[in-house]
Parts: C-alpha cells; structure tokens; sequence
C-alpha cells in the first residue's frame, strides 16, 4: 500500500509499503480524507521533534513513520473482539496514543500521558496511506449527514472543544481570540456554536482576518492597527473579556491576554511555544486573573464536535481550502501551507484521488 | 497625637499631628499592636510606589500619609450611625480601601478595586498613630481569647487564607511552597489548620527553615541543596504535588513550580514581582495546569482567621519575633528587617510601649 513516510527534517517520500496486521481489539481503516498540519509542517522543517528517534514508549515506533493524524475513513477489518463496528462504516479516528499506566492515563487526563503521543506522528501507522490499523476506542462513527472530508475535520475541531470547555463560557460572556490561524478558527467555530455573545479576533493577516469573520468572529482587528488591550476592554463593555484564547503563541498574544482579561477572567493558552518568554506575573496578580493551559483533547470533545456538526450549529466546510492527491503531498500540500499559509485554513490530501 | 509619617525614600518621620475627626459610619479606634511588612519596606528602600503622589482616588490624600496597615486596636469614638461597636471593645481592621463603583468592586471582588489601596499605606491614617479613623465596615471584633498582639496578625495570615481559598486543597493534598518569608509561613500556619496531608517548604535561609517546621511544613527543603522537582515529586508519591504556592517571586520559584506541579495540578501565585521574567508556558501545557494569582484579602479571609485563632487550629503566636516602641520605628524594626531578615518574621509595634 501507499505510505507518506517522514524519514527526518525535509525528507518525506511516498512509499510501498506492507499493511499491518489487524490485532485483538483493533480495526483497520481505509483513511478517507487526512488534514494538514501545523505540527506536520514543524517536523517538517525542523523536525524531528516529535517524532521518535529512540523507539516510543508506547508504538515501538522509531522514524521512518507514516504521517498523518487528522483523518477520516472507512472500516475495513474488525478485529477479534471488537463490537459495535461494521464494515463500510465511515469514521472520525481519535488519535491519541497514552500508556494506560502512568499518572496523567490514572487521572483520567490520558490526553497529557507522559508517555503519549499521536497516531501519524508517534508511529503506530498514520492517515497518510491506504490502510492504518488502529484500536477500536479511537473510532467515532460518522452520522449520515456528516461526509468524510468533514470528518476529517473533527481533529482540529476537538482541540478547539477542549479549549472552550476549560472555560467558563456563557451565553453572555465577551470573548477574545488571539491568533486566528486554523487553531483560531476552530476556536471561533465553537464559540459561535455556543451563541457566544461577544467574540473578538486579532490577526495580522488580511485572509485570516476574512475567514475569521465568515466562521462567526463579531469583531476582527488588526493587533498592528488597534490597541487590542484598550479595544477589547472597550468591546467588552467592561473591564476586559471575560475569556482570551491565545491561540497565537508570541511575546505580544501573552502579553495582551494578560493585560486585557477582566478582574478574576480567564485565559486559556492553546499554543504551544518555541521558547520561553518575558511574562510579568503581576498583570494576572492585579487582576487575580486566571492562566490556564490546554493539550489536545479527549473522547468527550471529539462526540462533543461531531454531534454540533451533525445538528448543524457547527459548519466547518470553509475551512477546507484545498484537496490534493497523495502524490501531491509536499508540493501541493506543504509548501503552499509554508510559503502561503494565509491563505489556507485546511489541506485535506484525498486518499481517493489518482 | 504622635503618628509615623511617609515622606518618601529613607524618610520617615514621628511627629505630631492632629487627631481626623470621626464621621458618619466611622470608628475611632486607638491601635495596640502594628506588624511592620514587607511592602513597607520596600516603600521605605525604593519607594513611593504605593504611597500616593498624587491625591489618591479614593482617599484624596497625598505623601507625607501616616504608616501601618497591619494592626489592631481598642474602640476610641463611634460615629453616627454605627451599630454593634461600642467603646472598649479589642478589633483587628483590614485596611482594604475600595472605591465601590469600579467594575472589579460590583463584581464584590474589592480587593483588586481598579481605585484601590490600604490604609496605612494609600492614605485615610494608619495604624503608626495614637488614633485612626476607619470606616466601620473594616472593623473585626477580636474573641476574648485572642489577645492584641495575635490581633496584628490577622492582616498577614489573611493574605495566606485568601491564597489557600484559591486552591483546591483536600486534607489529602500534597502542596509545596516556596518560600519561608511572613508570607509563606503564614501559608503553611493556614494548610496545617486544615490538616493538610503533606506541606513541603523550600526556603534558603536556615532560620526560616526552622520556623517551617515549627509552624507545621512536614518537609523543608534547601533549594540550593536538593533538586527541588525532583524531590518534591517524590514525598508527593505521584507526579509532583497537588498545588504550588508561590511565596518567593524569584524567576527560580516559577521555573520550580511551573515544573513540579502534577497534571492538573494549581499553582497560586501569591508574590508581587519586580519585573518580568522568562516563562516557558508549555511546561503549564505538557500537564494542564492552572496557574491562578491572588491579591490580599476579603472580609470572609479575615473572619476565617479569627475563628481559626479562637479555636486553636491556628497558633500564630510564634511568628512575633520581636516588639517595639514608636519611636525606634526605624532602628528596631526597618534596619533590623532590611539587614538580618531571615532572623524575623513579624515585628511588632506596641502603641503603648512609652
Ligand atoms: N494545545 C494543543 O493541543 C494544540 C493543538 C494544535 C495546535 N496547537 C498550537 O496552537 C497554536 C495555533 O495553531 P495554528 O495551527 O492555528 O497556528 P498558525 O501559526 O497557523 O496560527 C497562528 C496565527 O496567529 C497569528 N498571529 C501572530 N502574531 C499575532 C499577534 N501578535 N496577534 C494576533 N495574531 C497573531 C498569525 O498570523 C497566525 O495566523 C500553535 O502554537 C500550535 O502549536 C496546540
Ligand atoms: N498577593 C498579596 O496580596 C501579597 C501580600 C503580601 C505580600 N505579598 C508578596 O508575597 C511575597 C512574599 O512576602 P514575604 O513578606 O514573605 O517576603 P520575603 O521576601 O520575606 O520572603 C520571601 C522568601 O523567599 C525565599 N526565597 C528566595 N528565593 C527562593 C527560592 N529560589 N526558593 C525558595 N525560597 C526562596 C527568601 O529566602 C525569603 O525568605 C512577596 O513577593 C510579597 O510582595 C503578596
Ligand atoms: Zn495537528
Ligand atoms: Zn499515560
Ligand atoms: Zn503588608
Ligand atoms: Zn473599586
């Protein structure tokens, strides 16, 4: 079968490889429609970061693995075991990889596993081939209503719905977004879904800015043009958002969040960052503000996102900017998403597509 | 009456002045004891910082303003209108000042006022007087049982109480804090009131390390001598502890915290900083932690402390190191907290020593 498989910084090669076999509990999939991401691009230049040199401690995996970990598929193959599927089905696949053993897995916060990883970056397989085999606890079924290429947007999504759900929104709360990348734009996506009274974006980029108003944003401005901090507390008709995402991961997106929350607000950082950064402490002390940190998500948000989408107060299409073939992986799918990013939100690479 | 007056920088001065007149919903009290903090300190090395130099909002005074915010005292004179004091009667006062119309004050959180301030500090008299007139609504009564001198503790260990209110402790916590100071070792005083499983104590100085164990931390630790994550992670018998009380506001103490807390574990910031300092998020990320910060106190914080002393379960006695007169302000209480802190927690000052 075919494989996008990420041999180190730069080199990603298409390849013919064997299938793996379909174990106790598993199911093997035929991905359908797999997204590009932020994180695939970072391996990608700079990489390897998260993809393993040394075997991982859960897949055994070491480089050269099979990329992709946003995906949607086709059920091929159940496994021993395994109830509640059926051939033909369309699926949404939750890629988590967590150990079952350690504290964060005991907790119930296997989305932290110290020993964690994903599907399509950790080894283990990933979306970027013909056939993946997967345990049957990463599948969600996909309503009829609900077409592959969305589903393969439930990924992105999710860390979105576990963003939100780490704080208290309200139909009446002011909200700031900083940053309004995909990450940004799923973030506003679920806000919307919420009947969010006040949502507020900042972006740099005239595109990002466009998409972040069409997918429900009541309020995009230019953090290079506006005071952000004097204008969101100004928006908010109070003493600042009750709730910023930072969703932007700069020295500036900190510094806002930081300086606009309201008294006891809270700010929920999404980002994950190249290098420390200067923080003052004492803008959250005066305010007794809240900073909290988020990492993926778990089972609850992936149903979360697909039912919104099934009922139609999430609609996500626009953000599919473009579908590519396999082949096309790098010059059509990588390149433009590093030279051009502004004017994506989300490749998808077609598996069906000769 | 005599007063200790704030000029500004290295210059305070006891003089005489004339008694404020007392006036509707106002108390005169006389203070017993004053408890000489930090923030004085640095107003007397550094300062006006806090000390107004301009009219300040709320109490429209400017430098020189009279000093001491920690204290208690006997009421001298009630105003119009006031009910349920009567002369003679032994109180502690929390200086809170607040303007009640700002945003952070409707939303009943007046310990961040946007206008805020202390008495003693932001002006409307201090407790470095023979006399002060307060708003009643400041006024605590003390317990027969809780003698003057413990009354002057109240304002400090209500800085702990509201801290250890932000966190989510259980008896069965496993919490670590940083830093031995008044502040941290009233944080520890208020955890062992509640019976906190297991208190670990990392501070430097060898004499405050004492005092640690003496007000109830199980383990005390050198963080020049241990790998305090390390250690800390294991008495935790998990993957580190519950909370983190910052009580040291060094760029040390939040790279500690930041990396010792478990996932989803709480880290309270309790210091105010100098400056910014370099912060790595992603250590919040990797665990889902939360990071909250706290500012003073609540009349609730001050009640609780009350009780706490009446019944015993917290027996601060020990943290006065030392009682002075008015007149040797700056001589035996400055100097000695500016050259030989570690030797001292609280100093107090005894209105009625002549
Ligand atoms: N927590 C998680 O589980 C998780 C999952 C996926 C992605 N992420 C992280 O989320 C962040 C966003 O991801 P993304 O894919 O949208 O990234 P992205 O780089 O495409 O988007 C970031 C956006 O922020 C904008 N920006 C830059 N500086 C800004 C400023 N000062 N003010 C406002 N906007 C500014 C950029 O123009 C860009 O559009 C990244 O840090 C990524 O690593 C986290
Ligand atoms: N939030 C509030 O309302 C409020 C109120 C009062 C005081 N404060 C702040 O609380 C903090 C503590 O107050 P304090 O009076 O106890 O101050 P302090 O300076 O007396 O105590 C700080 C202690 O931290 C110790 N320390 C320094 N570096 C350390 C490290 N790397 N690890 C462990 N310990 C270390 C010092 O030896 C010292 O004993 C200060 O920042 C103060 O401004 C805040
Ligand atoms: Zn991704
Ligand atoms: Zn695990
Ligand atoms: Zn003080
Ligand atoms: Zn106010």
């Amino acid at each position: 079968m075919r494989a996008a498989r990420y041999y180190g910084k730069e080199d990603i090669r298409i390849e013919q490889i064997d299938e793996a076999p379909c174990g106790e509990g598993q199911v093997r999939i035929a991905p359908a429609f797999v997204g590009i991401c932020g994180t695939d691009l970072h391996e990608y230049l700079g990489g390897p970061t998260f993809a393993p040199t040394s075997p991982h401690p859960v897949t055994g995996d070491t480089i050269p693995i099979t990329f992709g970990h946003e995906f949607s598929g086709v059920v091929k193959e159940i496994g021993k075991g395994v109830k509640g599927f059926q051939v033909g089905q369309n699926v949404a696949v939750q890629p988590t990889i967590y150990c079952r053993t350690c504290q964060a897995c005991t907790r119930g916060v296997e989305n932290a596993c110290y020993r964690g990883g994903f599907i399509g970056l950790s080894g283990g397989g990933g979306g970027l081939s013909d056939s993946v085999v997967v345990p049957v606890d990463t599948l969600f079924p996909l309503p009829s209503n609900v077409s592959l290429d969305i589903g393969a947007l439930v990924e992105p999504l999710s860390v979105a719905w576990h963003a939100i759900s780490a704080a208290p929104i309200t139909p009446d709360s002011t909200v700031l977004v900083l940053g309004g990348g995909p990450i940004g734009l799923a973030v506003v996506q679920c806000l919307s879904a919420l009947k969010t009274k006040k949502i507020i974006v900042s972006e740099v980029s005239s595109s990002r800015q466009a998409f972040a108003g069409q997918f429900g944003a009541h309020h995009v401005l230019n953090p290079k043009t506006y005071d952000l901090v004097a204008m969101s507390k100004e928006l908010s008709g109070a003493d600042g958002p009750d709730v910023v995402f930072d969703c932007a991961g700069v020295p500036a997106s900190i510094a806002t969040a930081t300086q606009a929350v309201r008294v006891r607000g809270t700010i929920v950082n999404v980002a994950i960052w190249e290098k420390a950064i200067p923080f003052q402490p004492n803008n959250l002390v005066f305010r007794e503000a809240i900073y909290k940190a988020v990492l993926g998500y778990q089972r609850k948000d992936f149903q979360a996102v697909i039912d919104h989408i099934a009922n139609g107060t999430l609609k996500p299409e626009r953000m599919i900017t473009s579908k590519i073939k396999l082949e096309d992986l790098v010059e059509k799918g990588f390149l433009p998403l590093i030279n051009n990013k502004e004017k994506h939100v989300k490749i998808l690479v077609d598996l069906s597509a000769k």
